[in-house]
């Protein structure tokens, strides 16, 4: 797409520090990371969003995620990192283009990505009957 | 396996608030939310991670997760929701059994996943040599 950040990266109009590429995927470092070496993996083809994505683009993508993942592992001495999706400008996506994070994590990281909550009573029932009725 | 909580939920000996289920794949609430409808999707064979899992059976998974992200936006009325992982107790993996979270998002709920860092000078290239040397 003509007016994508990500499309241009993979067109090698913007420069990227890659890390992983082949036919279909692209894989850079994040210029804002979260933690050292937090990597996007990205459809070479143009999808907005994880809705957009066709199931089989899907596959190949998480494959090379988890292939990333395991070079996490080894290269940077890891025992651990976030794989996110962050689906929607309300989730936080900011580039209109569908990116999978990869996030390395130390234990002495300090990053707090996690809060948690608690359903009040019957709450946890009618949120299931919402997403049920859809499927 | 024996000691595995989800293992106990996937067998029915501890109930949940099941979402989805097929052959392979059980989707059920997350008893700490972190938003309205935040849920779990888990492979119902036992994988401690996301390096134990064949490929074919993450492709399986990854298609469930994109099939209630759809019931999500029209079941809760959203616009996005987080898809992640947490790989390894480092990362804030609890339970040792791989498991997805989908996490429901609206515009006014407060939450913050997200903090941003910027490399300084040398260190992007040199994270990218320690990754790609294991590719």
């Amino acid at each position: 797409m003509d007016d994508c950040l990500f499309c241009k990266i993979i067109n090698g109009e913007i420069p990227s520090y890659k890390v992983y590429e082949d036919n279909d995927i692209l894989a850079f470092l994040d210029i804002a990371p979260i933690s050292y070496g937090h990597t996007l993996v990205v459809p070479k083809k143009h999808y907005c969003n994880f809705e957009e994505i066709p199931k089989e683009d899907l596959c190949q993508i998480i494959k090379a995620v988890k292939k990333i993942g395991k070079a996490f592992k080894y290269g940077l001495d890891l025992k651990g990192y976030n794989i996110q999706v962050n689906n929607g400008p309300v989730a936080g996506q900011v580039i209109p283009h569908l990116h999978f994070h990869l996030i390395p994590r130390k234990s002495d990281d300090g990053l707090k990505l996690w809060p948690q909550g608690k359903y009040s009573d019957g709450k946890a029932e009618e949120v299931l009957k919402k997403i049920k009725k859809e499927l």
